[in-house]
């Protein structure tokens, strides 16, 4: 298999991301990346969505491994009777699809478009794994097709000398976006606080930029407001697990105070994506409150004293207020006007996860 | 030495927090506290100075680390002449004093009373470390008694089962301001923020708030917000390392940002301590820049990949405008009224570290 783009780095790769094979897929551990380059190898379907709940795969991740997951789901249930198999599919594409709470509605999507695809296989009598796989590479390239355009969109907001601070991972737009940069002869130094409790920003997304041949500096997640005014940030941006089509954006625990220290300091916020026709409004997201004892952990070693409570939430909501643009693949939307992408994308875009 | 409050948790004591005897001076090692509990030994003042500036203690705990050095300065020029030793004295006090730049104003204070309880007793023909050990101890119990002042005003806007966000340790305010809660029955629960990069946060607040039999919980630092507005925060309160004479705060690194967010959320901000005549205006601040790398550790486990930079503020400056009162031992100001401290506090006040 070759890479869609030699320059983008190792575990933006779908093939390293997730890949199914021989009755297994096979994930990349994030969790310990890039110190260790080691992949969690998953024997059947349950296995793949226990993966996606302990972050093997985060970020974009699952979109990947989540589709892998049905493929291994289809050769599980390949000798089955064929209403057998496409039952024992959509009971597998809903234990896979809500691993996690947060990101269910696009989970949803993505898990059911590898149905689609292995339910078509299945009636014409062909290797239903094979042909979910096809679907993933398939659907893969039409993300990163319109992520580039979405980074088209973003990187024409830098200032050449500019500085960006971006919040967690940010997926494929990360090497996308420096990517246009670099066609564009654009410098930019980047600011990547690390991302507690996992380290997201300091492992994966400086990694990326420092791959990608840019400026990157890793600072602590207390450190956004004053970099923001010491370092002159021009644009603070991220990418979402969900954006509202009433405009509100969720993301990363920490998106929530960095936009208000931009709101604070003047710096425009740019969320990257699309709006989430599963998410009419805010009223449908779920945050995940992860196990309480995440917080008291850094690095594997223990930080606080026994009797001493966590807490940990996954993700947070950024009101419309303090988000400036929703850059999506068809242009820049303001938080407040997002059927205007809907009506622009016309039909059956509902179907694509950015 | 018997403990002045047996309730205060053993890292506030100031025979805890530092102590000189027979030629040298023990300090807690706060880096690994409370996961060992090792100290420091200063075989000279040159040792105490470079313990400060490695963080062995911080804090408030210079303000007891430094006069040691003293007594032990003290202790290394004792055979020298008269005026010898007062020269050595007034050396020792300007390595000590500027070990950290941002407290360092606040340190020549503190150095300064123990070079003059020195220069008294070698005048005098007496034990000149023994002299500044007890002015040690009476400036430690006139901060205390002074701080447990703070204490009264500040839980009085505490609101009965209200919840705290701190930032940072906080030092001996904490254990005061929780006696104090004792003392009215007032139930309060805690969130502390860890503090990255040394986990003060997480290591010593938490452990303090939890010796002191409260509800504590420790949340990463990109949590604050998301935690200001879901647990419903009544009030956001710190100590600081210096507060100017024109309401800016200067105070751990993530204070500016969690000061944004509260004045967001309309959570009020408390700062604790009194204003410092050695700032007029925040234009007299200097903030440290430590060793980049220590943004690229967590616990000493390496984050990001090799490449990726560091950066590393020790401290933020927090304007005015965010601050909604400053807590001093004479009542609460506003941050744009700080010479009516000095004018309700009379002569002599200017002496005085909080």
């Amino acid at each position: 298999m070759k890479r869609q783009d030699k320059d983008l780095a190792f575990m933006l790769q779908y093939e390293n991301i997730a890949w199914y094979e021989d009755g297994r897929v096979r994930i990349l551990d994030r969790r310990s990346y890039p110190a260790k380059k080691e992949f969690v190898v998953c024997a059947n379907h349950q296995e793949v969505a226990k993966a996606i709940k302990d972050m093997v795969t985060q970020s974009a991740g699952p979109y990947t491994a989540a589709p892998m997951g049905m493929a291994l789901a289809a050769f599980e249930c390949k000798d089955k009777k064929e209403n057998e198999q496409l039952q024992y599919l959509k009971q597998a594409a809903d234990t896979i699809a809500h691993a996690r709470p947060t990101t269910a509605k696009r989970m949803e999507i993505v898990c059911g478009e590898a149905y689609a695809a292995a339910e078509k296989a299945i009636l014409a009598g062909e290797d239903a794994a094979r042909a979910v796989v096809s679907r993933v590479i398939e659907m893969n390239n039409e993300r990163y097709a319109q992520i580039d355009r979405i980074a088209g969109y973003l990187t024409a907001k830098f200032p050449d000398g500019g500085t960006v601070m971006t919040h967690c991972f940010a997926e494929t737009i990360i090497g996308m976006m420096l990517r246009r940069c670099r066609e564009q002869n654009k410098t930019v130094r980047l600011f990547c606080p690390e991302t507690r409790p996992y380290f997201q920003g300091a492992r994966l997304t400086a990694t990326c930029c420092k791959d990608m041949g840019f400026d990157v500096t890793v600072i602590t997640d207390n450190m956004a407001a004053f970099v923001m005014k010491n370092e002159k940030v021009d644009v603070f941006t991220t990418a979402a697990d969900a954006i509202c089509c009433d405009g509100h954006v969720v993301n990363k625990v920490g998106t929530f105070q960095n936009a208000i220290s931009a709101r604070y300091l003047h710096i425009p916020y740019f969320v990257t994506g699309a709006p989430d026709p599963g998410h009419p409004t805010v009223d449908t997201v779920t945050i995940e409150m992860r196990e309480p004892e995440g917080s008291l952990y850094a690095m594997g070693v223990r930080t606080a004293d026994e009797g001493v409570k966590g807490y940990y939430p996954a993700f947070d909501i950024t009101p419309p207020e303090l988000v400036s643009g929703v850059v999506t693949d068809l242009g820049i939307y303001s938080p407040y006007a997002l059927n205007d992408y809907f009506k622009a994308a016309g039909e059956g875009r509902n179907k694509v996860v950015v």
